[in-house]
């Protein structure tokens, strides 16, 4: 992998000045016209110490416009970052659409440095690339234009180049003990990055390996390997999109919806009592997060007026309100739009201690816009492994994923739907969409069960809840929050 | 100011269930109401411990829509927030247009508390009153419903309150060592409370101090005081706002730009070997800023075409990519469009260590908002005084200020633009709009005279920088910025 950027090719100064000033004009000229399209430059630059992943980073922003252009160093830790799953960082660092970032090191930094010091072994070391392979594989699908630069350096040329920067004044403090300490492993960390490279060069997201001592090459090799990148996301916005075509799935006969029990239901007594004692678990339990270092998503789906809001602020009073927080999910606003559709859930992750209720979640990919074509059949059918993903990065970082889908039937829906036009303070509640929606009952609840059986997952079941009446359905959630705390924090 | 609040009044049951389910229609429709218009509800509940404020919060919580209202405790530090001006969280957490929050304690807490404890002394304890007291004038003005609750207990009801929370085994948790510790001095409390209530009740921004000891009283006075509230944010956003007018000032014929030495130049040799003195040092004061828990902001003003661009890479390209950010101000998103004109910047503060560069800034307000009429004279007018205490809020949390007007002449732009028509890779930095605002020369060169006037402060002082030589411009802000760095790092 290495041996092709271990030849010593080097570019003239003559020679470097010509091409610089071609390749200055025609960066800047593609990044412009990037800019007018939903496509994000992503610039990913990793390689050894002292390959000069700052240094290419700089030279980047002064060729290109510096102000589409962002520098994720990622270098710094702060509790925010630590009290959040592990992607957290690249999410919220992720630029709009028409913008640029330079990401060094990223998400390959960490797993090839604890491979290569055997902190972490081949499992681990396995599962984070393919975390990065997935990560990336979305990226590309959701508008990126994504360039992986690595700087390379022989065992010589490093020891060579580290010795070169310490010795001048101007650049000895951008040595560090780490950099030597890991210039001795060279051989180890060699083998760790080949196989890291090797395995997430993948054909939507190869690696470009660059001989990195001449400084010149370097930075031309860079450059070229970005202005290719951007040519390829113009090409691409280009590209007329096919239109979605709306999806209307019938459902089947017998179905986990079909078979749940209508009839379950709880007289008044029962439910006040029911009500006190599990919002009292509740209570205690999520109380105990912050201690624990743990979270909790409570993630609520269902056809209109299945009685979400309800069993919503049941849950909620029983939770500290200084912890808690509700996500209602509605059309989302422009910077959201401009970015991969997990963002803004991302954004709104809590921290440690904390809680955060959807009202309606990410299944919009596969329910709504799947229904409604707001999406290509390709992003919907894609989102089921994607949204999976993501409920297993939260719980791996400690937050515990509860998710509901209320069910009543089309019957009971048009009762309620007409309750609220007769009743003053409800009638905010009911839009034409409610009732256009109702018109495709049988879509919905296709999509639901395919979405209910495709993202199951021991760490993040779905709970189905029996609506049809809504004591039953408020306790159901309580009881089933209260459970799922109560095994997870011992 | 206590007194009416300790008159024990009480509700009995059945007119506080009577009460409350009119009330909870009302807050509800009003919510709902205010949800489509531009106003934004802000519910600050402050008071005395076992006064009942988070009681009060999830009350309120409860009674409303939970998905259009945050609960913000700012209960926890983090590192996020330590190495940002105060004010930031309250910023950062400001909720949208059309949503609500409630806010525990908020911006009192902690001068109450030091000057309570004698922490600080009663000069710190006005200015952080000032500062409470322009936030809420600035909010009002930009379309906030303010609701200030003061949940008061005497001093004996306040022991009672703690001794009964405390014998509950539900509620015992809440009840800290410091609330026993503050309860201990209730007289300086109370006396430090009445001040600050005094001097931060303003006719836009009145308290509403409630008697806290009876909870179905306590409840339904806030309930009511924030229905109030609602009311009166829909009064105003159904108020038609007077037209913005463009305002077209004339410029005095000598001012601090036309006494500008327009003259200044530098030759390429000479610019060569400053621009390479300069650079290096602000590399070497930048890179002391994380070591020394400083900041630096530099913000760029000037007519279009006047070289803010060019200036811009050059101060980049000192400084390490990794903590340098440029913001390039253009249209603000909806989420910004949402949210007070000061929360676009607000929301992009650099940490400590790092650099933010500003292309155009919040000076957006009294430049082209005024001329082209984008805010009322109003709002514009106002603009000074808000930009100065935010720049001073920026120092007074360790970041360096620096801003930059790049001054031009009429008939340099006129070239510069003819030159940018004429070479392809510029075209795309030359738009309609540079030629309108072009014709409205004189209106912006007299907004920019009156900016300058009005808020060149000590710690935020204005550089006037002539432009006409681009070479001499950039040294001069490289240098600029490299002399503030020196002083202020010592």
């Amino acid at each position: 992998m290495f041996e092709s950027a271990e030849l010593g090719r080097t570019v003239d100064k003559k020679t470097y000045a010509a091409r610089e000033a071609r390749l200055r004009v025609d960066l800047l000229k593609a990044q412009h016209e990037l800019a007018a399209t939903k496509v994000r430059l992503l610039v990913l630059v990793g390689g050894v110490e002292g390959g000069g992943k700052t240094e290419v980073a700089r030279r980047l922003v002064d060729w290109l416009d510096a102000r589409g252009l962002n520098v994720e160093a990622y270098g710094d830790r702060s509790d925010e970052i630590d009290e959040r799953p592990e992607y957290w960082r690249y999410w919220t660092t992720l630029p709009a659409a028409g913008r640029g970032a330079i990401l060094l090191g990223a998400w390959y930094t960490k797993p090839i440095v604890r491979r290569a010091l055997k902190e972490d072994g081949e499992g681990r070391f396995e599962r984070a690339l393919d975390r990065a392979a997935a990560f990336e594989a979305m990226l590309t699908r959701e508008d990126t234009a994504l360039v992986k630069l690595w700087l390379h350096l022989s065992k010589k040329d490093q020891r060579r180049r580290l010795r070169e920067l310490e010795e001048d004044p101007a650049t000895a403090w951008r040595v560090s003990k780490r950099d030597w300490d890991f210039a001795r492993k060279y051989d180890r960390f060699r083998g760790v990055c080949e196989r890291a490279l090797a395995r997430s060069g993948t054909v939507d997201a190869p690696w470009t390996v660059i001989d990195a001592m001449d400084r010149r090459w370097r930075n031309l090799a860079a450059g070229e390997a970005v202005l290719a990148a951007l040519k390829a996301g113009l090409a691409r916005a280009r590209a007329s999109a096919a239109a979605n075509v709306p999806d209307r799935p019938k459902p089947p006969k017998v179905s986990v919806l079909t078979r749940l029990d209508m009839a379950k239901a709880l007289d008044e007594h029962d439910y006040a009592r029911k009500l006190d004692k599990q919002q009292a678990r509740v209570a205690e339990l999520t109380r105990r997060l912050r201690k624990d270092r743990r979270a909790l998503i409570c993630a609520f789906e269902g056809v209109d007026a299945a009685g979400k809001g309800g069993a919503i602020r049941r849950l909620l009073s029983a939770i500290d309100a200084r912890n808690a927080r509700v996500m209602a999910v509605a059309a989302p606003t422009d910077e959201e739009r401009a970015h991969p559709y997990l963002w803004r859930f991302w954004r709104h992750l809590p921290r440690l201690g904390r809680t955060t209720i959807y009202d309606r979640t990410w299944y919009g990919r596969v329910l709504v816009e799947r229904v409604e074509g707001f999406c290509s059949q390709a992003d919907w059918k894609r989102a089921y492994g994607e949204i999976s993903a993501f409920e297993e990065e939260l719980s791996e970082s400690g937050i515990v994923v509860c998710k509901f889908w209320l069910q009543i039937s089309s019957e009971e829906q048009l009762k309620r739907f007409q309750d609220r036009v007769k009743t003053p303070f409800k009638q905010y509640k009911i839009t034409d969409e409610d009732w256009r929606n109702r018109g495709k009952w049988d879509a919905y609840q296709a999509a639901a069960v395919e979405m209910i059986e495709k993202t199951s997952t021991p760490d993040a079941p779905w709970t189905l809840v029996e609506a049809q009446d809504k004591k039953w359905a408020r306790v159901k959630v309580l009881k089933t929050v209260a459970d799922r705390l109560e095994e997870e924090l011992g």
